[in-house]
Formats: structure tokens, sequence, C-alpha cells
């Protein structure tokens, strides 16, 4: 497992999808599969547009100053002519209403610059998330030319914040080292009027075929019923996307080959998912449950794992009250390892997503943020910040959950059109939808299981 | 102070010797000495050669790997041709004559990469400064094309670690960011040949003048005696210099401003010196020193502070006994901002040194690490990192010892050739030396006193 994840990120590096490193780490993955005795298959789906960034360049320039200012582009950002985009860089505060209200006409036509505190945990990470589509909606009402926000990880850290518009997103929208983000906000706040000239260089195109992988260990007895664990084997590019999500990665794998290995039975399918496109909008995952939707009906249950190498603390359990006491049988063998604390509500943010809005039972595995926060998307998530002891011993946590739900004496039933609905109004589903960019696909009847 | 050093670092920023920033924050710092009624001048110097890097990148490749590491050029390297130079990367450990016995034939031609520890503090950057010349000349010898040290600055934080030959050197030296030499160490480590193509653009040229700016307040009783208050106003340029060494340059301003703005009359002369070229080969004070030869005889005190913002907690008093007691005397009036503990040996690495050489006596601030060593020429050392209170706090201490020198009742003497000659034969100063590269200038009789 660990030289797995050493040669998928050492080896193979950053894999954002489409990428000629993404094609070569599913390929690497399958080989793994069939290497451990594992069927194994690619399969398609549908990416509804290629992103991805080839350069991106910042200088600042005020009367008698001049610096050049490390950035990324975020995300579905809008590329710049090749020469840059021009234009004021002002104070945006933490771009709240009231920042802008600040600003005045001063926003329109500039490039907007957003504070952003130290991110240190996953608290942190949640904030972001649930604050970036407001400050982008703001920045794009205020006729901001671009969005930039400081780094929220340290000195010279860049990483790729997601985005809350996906490909319909019109603007450039970069991150800016902190250091350089706060030299700027310095000279703003003492009076110094500065301009940014920003150089993207994004590589954008239509729609194209990307694939999975899927490892497949037959059932013995209800060989039609299906049980997912999955993670998605994409990742952004600044780092080589170890925490993000290569450790669960090579997790799925091993399990499987473990199970190989140990020559086990299950009772139902176990479906090892490696899913693409996670990183840009869920897309794999997605896929699968529509190439699959014949199948639905009897997946028991559809499990992800995608936050780092902290400890399993627990499950999500997606709403489902009925899941949790499953779990607990299930978690019976491991339970040296707990203690568990499972957190019934649903999350938007990962792999479960889909398999959530066609009323699939899934579990989220929780983890200790450890180093995930700080890390995440960023370019500091390699190897060396994996914990590979924790890693095994998560692996113990989630190969017991995937064998408790494939050795299950019953199912838990599919949820109705009208069962999620009453999730989407009574939880704050729809909130976490719209941070993630799938809310609209939904109320269009386009992503998940409507009356 | 506080809005000079905000100047200085993010409007005017980094500033090596040589470069428009450079030129223009000597402007700057005559213009604030003039600002504050005292008098100053720019004094020209010679540098021996121009060194600067226009640009650095690198990319490692191996079968079914290719990764971009950031880079610098560390001072003096060679630029490579525009296409970059191509060659093995090895594995050179620490760079110790048995990794270069293990490597055996194969660091010949090929870029060696060292590995280093994290650098925490001034230990560590002693430590490193300790090593440098010979992990340099063992890759000189074992016929390397080049040397890529690891950064020891976390994550991917770089830094411009001297360099131990100077002008002198004819090979492509630089350091590559942290996690991406860790990166290429595991893939070595693993058995994965590799390459390293670098592109440094260097900007090299003859020698050149440069200037020094002088503040003075002439004494009341003894104008022809001098006592000397410095810092260096040049910095690198990965950052903008505030620790290294903006903090204690706007000190040196601001105690000059004080002196003249409570109408104090020091007995001796006052010369407050902004140093250039510092950062390559202690050149500006080394010029002053040419240029000031008639009176250096009237050289009471020399005293240097290039330590950051950390408290200061004693001085180096260049192995001269006779100065303790004296400077005990000066800083009894801000023995509150003590203890102090004064090390009597000499020390190698700052403004001091050609005062040293020159058998005059010579302070220089002895400094709590804080924050200096780990932001040391790095990208890091940022107006942000600087511990303003302390400042503020030191600088009562630097104008303490400065009053103090400049109504001393009596002078120390200067020193004889003898007993320079004397000093370096029974301390590790000769060791310094070579470290700074200014040994061999010193054999040669063209720097320092010699009999």
């Amino acid at each position: 497992m660990v030289r797995d994840l050493q040669a998928l990120t050492d080896g193979i590096g950053g894999r954002p999808t489409g990428s000629p490193a993404n094609f070569r780490a599913f390929d690497w993955a399958l080989e793994r599969f069939r290497e451990a005795g594992v069927d194994a298959r690619k399969e398609p789906f549908r990416m509804p547009g290629l992103w991805l960034e080839r350069s991106a360049r910042a200088t600042v320039r005020g009367k008698d100053v001049t610096f050049t200012a490390r950035v990324v582009a975020l995300p579905f950002s809008t590329g710049t002519r090749a020469a840059g985009l021009t234009a004021p860089l002002v104070d945006a505060g933490k771009g709240t209403d009231a920042d802008y209200a600040a600003l005045g006409p001063k926003a329109k036509g500039a490039f907007v610059l957003i504070e952003t505190e130290d991110l240190l945990d996953l608290d942190g990470l949640f904030r972001e998330y649930t604050e970036a589509g407001h400050i982008e909606r703001r920045a794009v009402g205020a006729g901001a030319a671009g969005l930039v926000y400081m780094s929220s990880r340290p000195g010279n850290t860049l990483a790729r914040h997601n985005a809350s518009l996906g490909l319909a997103n019109r603007h450039p929208m970069m991150m800016m080292e902190r250091d350089a983000a706060a030299r700027a906000l310095r000279l703003l706040r003492g009076g110094t009027p500065l301009t940014l000239t920003a150089m993207l260089d994004i590589q954008s195109g239509p729609a194209y075929q990307a694939h999975n992988v899927i490892g497949e260990i037959r059932g013995s007895a209800r060989p039609d019923e299906i049980v997912v664990i999955g993670a998605h084997l994409d990742s952004w590019d600044l780092g080589t996307g170890a925490l993000d999500n290569g450790a669960n990665s090579v997790m799925v794998i091993d399990i499987a080959r473990q199970i190989r290995r140990l020559a086990l039975k299950p009772a139902r399918t176990i479906r090892f998912a490696l899913w693409n496109g996670e990183e840009q909008n869920l897309n794999g995952s997605f896929g699968y449950t529509l190439a699959h939707a014949a199948e639905l009906d009897r997946h028991v249950m559809a499990s992800s794992y995608d936050i780092g190498t902290g400890r399993i603390t627990g499950f999500f359990t997606g709403g489902r009250a009925e899941i949790v006491p499953v779990l607990g049988r299930a978690l019976a063998p491991v339970a040296g390892l707990g203690p568990f604390t499972h957190l019934n509500i649903p999350l938007v943010g990962t792999d479960n997503y889909d398999f959530m809005m066609q009323g699939i039972p899934n579990l989220v595995a929780n983890q200790e943020s450890a180093n995930y926060g700080p890390n995440y998307h960023a370019r500091s998530d390699e190897f060396g910040r994996a914990d590979l002891r924790q890693l095994r011993l998560n692996a113990a946590i989630a190969a017991a959950t995937t064998w408790g739900f494939a050795t299950l004496d019953r199912s838990l039933p599919r949820q109705s059109a009208r069962q999620l609905d009453s999730l989407v109004r009574n939880t704050d589903l729809a909130d976490q939808m719209k941070s993630f960019n799938v809310y609209d696909a939904w109320v269009a009847g386009k992503r998940g299981l409507r009356p």
C-alpha cells in the first residue's frame, strides 16, 4: 500500500481529470487490481468540459513599487490574453456585503482582493467552502474584473480552492501567495493604489470521455447485490495528491488485494471504485450512477473515503438513522480502533453525493483533521504528509465496514424521491449543494432522483 | 521607524546590490537622513562584479515521471544556456566525503543533490555556513556538473544560501524546494534514475561602482574621533529583506533621527552607516575602510546590527577583552532590557569584518534567534515577520551602546598587524573567513592589515 502510494504520488504526481497524468493513473490502478487477481475494468463517463491550468503569473504595480506575486488559477477560472489582464487591485476585505458597500464603484472593473484567515483545520476548510460561493457571487455582482483570494496557507504555499460556479464561471479567479497578498493589502491600506496584471493560461475544451476504474469481487450468495467502497483517484496538481486522495485510493486497492489474498468470499458483490472527475464536480461517481441506473435498486451501500490519513472517528450516515446500528455491528471487530461516533447528517463534497441523491444508503468516513485541512488542494499535499501508520489502521476500519455490509442479513431500502425531497428541505443539504455547484442540476431534474 | 520599514520592504522590496531596487533604496535612505536633519552622503565603492538572478526553472525527469521543481540560483551561480543544462540528478546524501565515495564515478558530470536538515534556528544556520564550503569543494572535486541543495526551509519556501566561492565560482548551483527535492530523493532511492534540466538566467557583469549611505552627527568635543553604527541596507530578493536587514537599517536611521530630535551633542562624531554589498562579500564596508584609510586610527568603535529583530542579548566583542567593561558601562542605562552576555570571540559574516581586520574595536549585536534563522535569505523574509516591539527595545540598546562609545573618556587602541595575525592563529577566525570567502584576500594582503 505504501509502495502504491509512493508510485502514485512521487511517480505519477498530480493528476487532474483530463491530464496525461490522470490517464496514466487510471491505467496504473487497473494494473494494480489485475496484479492482485481482482477483476477490474475501466468504465467511461462524460466530463462536461476540460479545465487544466498551463501556467499562472501575476505582477503587482504601483507608483515606485513593482513585484511579482505567485498565483494559481482557481478551478474553472477563465484564462487571460497572453499579454495578461491589467486592472486596479482593490482591497475587498473579507468579501462581505459590507466590504463591497465600502468599496462602492471602485470594485467595478477591478481585481478584488479577498483577505483570508489561516486555514488550520477541517473547520476552517468547511468555513471556506461555505463562504466561497457568496464571495464569488458578490464579486460578480459588483462588476469585478476578477477575483483574487489571499492564500489561506502560510507563506507562499498555494492551493486550488474549489470555486462554486464550475464551467459556468466567466471570470478570472486566482489565489495569491499569502505573503504577497499581505504586502499588497498593506500597501493598499497605506494609500498606495495598485494594479494587477494577471496572466492565466488555461487549457479548456468541450465535453470528453474519461474513465473510472472499478474492481470487483463477486458475491458468493447474493452476487446481484452490490456494496461499493470508493475513493477518488484524480487530484489537483499543485502537489501530488497524497492526502486528497491518493492515500484512500491505494487503501481501496489494498482492501481488494487483501480480500483476494485471504480468499475471503463476501456474500454480496463488492465493487472497489476509483472515481475520476471528483475534483471537477463529482462527475465520475455521477457517471457511474447514470451507467448503472438499472442496478441502483440493488446497491446496498456506497461508502467514500476522502479526508486524508487522519484517524477515522466514525461516519457521516447521510441522514438515515437506520444505518447507524448496522454500522455499529460492522465495526465491532475493530472496536479497539475506536471509539466511533457517527454523524447522522447528509454530506455533500465527495463521491457519496450522487448515491445519496439516488436514495442509496451511503457513508463518508469522518476523520480527524490531522494535516488534511492545511494541505488541502495545496502544493504541500505530498507523500511525506501521509500518516502511513494511521492509514493502515484506517484500512482495517474500512475493510470491516465494507465486509459488514457485504455480509449483512438484510438490505436497507432505497429512499424515494419524496424522501429525498424531504431530506433536502429539512437539512442544510441545499446550502451544501449550492457550495458544490450541484444544486441547479438537482432542481432541474438532471441529477438525482426527482418525483 | 515602522513606517520606514514598511516603505523599505513593502514599497521597495528586495534590493540586491546592483539592482534598480538597490539604487532606489539608497536614494530613499539618503532622503530619510536629510528629512531628519542629519548630514548624509552617498559614498562610492567598487563592487568586483555584478550578480543578479533573472529567473530559475527546473524540470526533473525519469521513466514515466516528469515534474517541475521550483529552484533558485545560489549566489554567484553560473547561468545555463537558455535551453537549460540537462544532466543526471544523483543522490549525494549530505555531501560528505563518504557520500561521494559511495557515489563514485556517478557524480562526474551529474547534478549532485544534497539533502539538508530543517533549518530551525541560528545554530542550524551557522552549521549550514560551516558546511557549505566543504560541500561545494567536494562537488567540484568529484567533477559534478552542478550542485543542487534541498531547501532547508519547509515545503516550497526557497532561500539564497550564501555560497562560498563568490565570483570565482564556475558551476551552476541552486536550491530546490524541499518537497520537490524530497520527492526526487525518494524516487532515486527507490531505484528510478532521474535527470535534471536546469534553466538559470543570471545577469552578470564586470566591476562597477555602488554606494553606501553615511549619515553623520558631528562630535562636539572630539569631532575627529569616530564611532560607527551600521547595518546593511542591501538584501537578497526572494523576500523583501525585513529581518535581513531592513529592520536594523531603519533602526540606524531612527537612532540618528532621535539624537537630532533631542538635540543631543555627542562628544565624538557618530557615523550612521547603511552598508551596501554586504550580501555579496561584505564589499560596502570593505570599501569604506579603503576610502577612509587615513581616518581609521581615529575610529573608536564600529558596531554592526544584522540578526533580525530578536532581543539583543549582548555583543560579539571581536576577541578583545578590554572592550567588555567599557561596553558594560555603556549598557548601564538600559540594564533593564538585559541581561546582557558578551561573547569575546571574533565573528565573521557581517560588516564588522573589515574593521576587525583593520584592528578597529568592533561589535556585532548578538540576538535571540527568534525567527531569524528560518527566514534567513528566504522568500519568507517579509515585513510581517518583524517583531516591531522588540525592534524598538533593541533601538534603545543600540542607542545606549553608540552613545557610550561616543562619550567614552578614553580610546581603545587600534590593534597591530601582529596582534591580528595572532587573533587569526589563536581562534577559529581562519575557518570562518574561508566560509565567507574572505580568507584568500587576507592571505594575499589585499584585505585587512598585514605586516
